[in-house]
């Protein structure tokens, strides 16, 4: 048989560059910006032992048996009481589903919601992981630039009188790739200019919890209560190795991503949704999060400080208040596909931004930078060396 | 907002008439042939308990962190090592991707296969979540009947002729719903018969190793070796709740698996995939997997003779090798819904056989039973009591 006829909607997804530049970034010489994992060394690892010996003990059987496509019970009444303590949301366990992790997430609402051709609103930069989604369902982009305060709003404005998008896709705290945070203004603005239209607003939240500047700031569900999409996850709080999210939606909603929940894989790992219940019942997840906060955030400033100390000064960036990322806007004339292959000469590695577009840019001027990883004397010498390298392109 | 509006994929999804049943059957005076599930007093839970204290002392960290798309090394060569000692396949590592269950493997493979309308050969009666994630994916049904030997190679060479088939999806061991085995003969039959058709054949064996009765018959692999799928599962031999499938497929099929397995999931849960291996290298899987054969035959045989005694002699039923499902066929005045209201009043619970096909059947005159989970004496009483309402339907 020749090669088989693969579906359409294959063919569109972009293929991952990041997966490529990983594998360059295992050399242990390589000081690697270019990763997005969170740190290992936080892990509750011994926590996590006991969590599993515990459900081991105490429902071994059902804990290994097949279960419900909803997710487990006590998880998701879990995932309510926090949205309720730490957000002020009322959302209810029905109107949670747990996914492999919050991607699935984005997998099952895009096939219950998309039709080929469907416009989708996207921040640019935007998160890879929806771009590839959305491709799979052969959605129309439009892309929205996000300015240092989120998303522009004359931009969507228009957007929206021009195109009929089903979905408008955000992550607005410490967005991955820009660590850009919308502000609540923006957020009230964004809010009273989509009320009305018949687009879901996905406020994707992988990293809200790790803020380590500044205060809280509400989510879109305060102000689009019936309009607006959460997705959450525990890969960036507990532990990503699970694959543990969540998607919460309205009950209409709900029910058909149920049923294509159930279509997709049955249901998700119950036995980790237990251990994890079980080492949330025991530990203290607060405690917990704050140690991840101290570290990402000690090593956030180190980078900033270095990139101010070793960048020319015509090299923008962003100084997120949380998360994982930062964004480096390069000179124009500067590509950052070069600069990657003077980097990687000197052992520094970081993702050019061509894979937060939705379309192919030619000689793309961006980078991002991730520092979850890495310590602050390692971010100095790497920030260092990225600086001679922009310095040797600009021909300083 | 109005309600959203849904891709048209979500809306020709059949709701799991399943899920309904087995929510009458949680009632703990039923004894209930309706499930699907593997028995639970077989799972080695002890034996898991070890190996998940194995991996967090020994790769704590890394079994937490994320992980690659494929699946994990060893997982992926103890599946290439069993094909080769019990199957005499040849089959590489690098053409087996871990997916959440074999339900994954199946959503990808149609993903990345089937546009809307392409047609489908599927076995009828069918395997419900196979009806499931095909209708998502919008394709054209064309069912070929079952015979007891396996497909109508008749109905199976006009359909050839009369459509263009993308794939054939087979369960040629102790089928489910029907407990039907593909004899060596038919095997050989339709592989000379799709051979030169640009039809993939699907085979998925999630009950192949629970043979009690009679030889392993050679997978279609063996006779159609570019043009076969393969689909497993741990699901049914060691442990469902983890969610640990995989698939097999040629290179170039393979390549856009694991772009699609990226965008729906990241990754397969590497946490359970590392202890699943552990436990695999510890124990002896054939061993744990002969008790499993010797309850669910000793279960099978009960059923089998307690139908000869209780049922009227012109119930048709078919008389597996393996696996945990029987087939029954009333007489054609005989409604199997109508039974299930007189057998629910007994407290007996099966599946009539309605979601098994891909269209709707009115006054269907089949239906499925389960064994896996029943012991011998309450299997006797059950279907005597499943008699009794058979024939008080027929008016005797």
């Amino acid at each position: 048989m020749n090669n088989p006829a693969f579906a359409d909607r294959i063919s569109d997804v972009p293929k991952s560059f990041i997966r490529e530049i990983l594998k360059v970034a295992v050399n242990p010489e390589m000081i690697s910006f270019a990763g997005g994992l969170p740190n290992r060394d936080l892990f509750p690892v011994k926590e996590l032992q006991n969590a599993s010996n515990q459900v081991f003990e105490t429902a071994g059987k059902e804990a290994l048996q097949y279960s419900n496509s909803e997710g487990y019970l006590p998880l998701r009444e879990f995932i309510a009481k926090r949205y309720a303590d730490k957000a002020g949301l009322k959302v209810s366990p029905d109107n949670i589903l747990i996914t492999c992790g919050s991607q699935q997430g984005l997998d099952l609402l895009a096939k219950i919601i998309l039709n080929e051709g469907d416009d989708v609103l996207i921040e640019e930069p935007g998160y890879l992981g929806a771009i590839q989604v959305f491709s799979v369902y052969r959605s129309t982009f439009v892309p929205i630039p996000l300015l240092d305060d989120g998303l522009d709003a004359k931009a969507l404005t228009t957007a929206l009188q021009s195109y009929r998008p089903k979905l408008l896709y955000t992550v607005p705290n410490f967005s991955n790739p820009s660590g850009i945070t919308y502000s609540l203004e923006k957020r009230r603005e964004i809010a009273a200019i989509i009320e009305g239209y018949a687009t879901i607003l996905v406020e994707d939240n992988p990293y809200g919890d790790l803020r380590y500047r500044g205060e809280d700031i509400p989510s879109f569900k305060h102000f689009l209560p019936e309009q607006t999409i959460l997705l959450g996850s525990f890969s960036k709080t507990a532990v990503p190795g699970f694959r543990i999210g969540w998607i919460v939606a309205p009950d209409a909603i709900m029910d058909k991503l149920i049923v294509a929940k159930q279509a997709a894989d049955l249901h998700t790992n119950i036995f980790t949704q237990r251990l994890l219940y079980q080492y949330l019942s025991d530990n203290d997840l607060e405690a917990h999060i704050r140690k991840i906060r101290e570290v990402y955030g000690r090593q956030g400033r180190a980078m900033i400080e270095s990139i101010r100390k070793h960048f020319p000064s015509d090299v923008h960036f962003t100084t997120p208040d949380g998360g994982m990322f930062l964004w480096v806007t390069l000179p124009p004339q500067v590509s950052s596909m070069k600069l990657f292959d003077l980097a990687i000469k000197r052992n520094v590695a970081f993702v050019p931004g061509n894979p937060f577009y939705t379309y192919p840019v030619e000689n793309i001027n961006t980078l991002r930078l991730n520092f979850s990883c890495v310590d602050e004397k390692t971010i100095e010498v790497g920030i260092a060396k990225l600086g001679e390298a922009i310095k040797e392109l600009l021909g300083n």
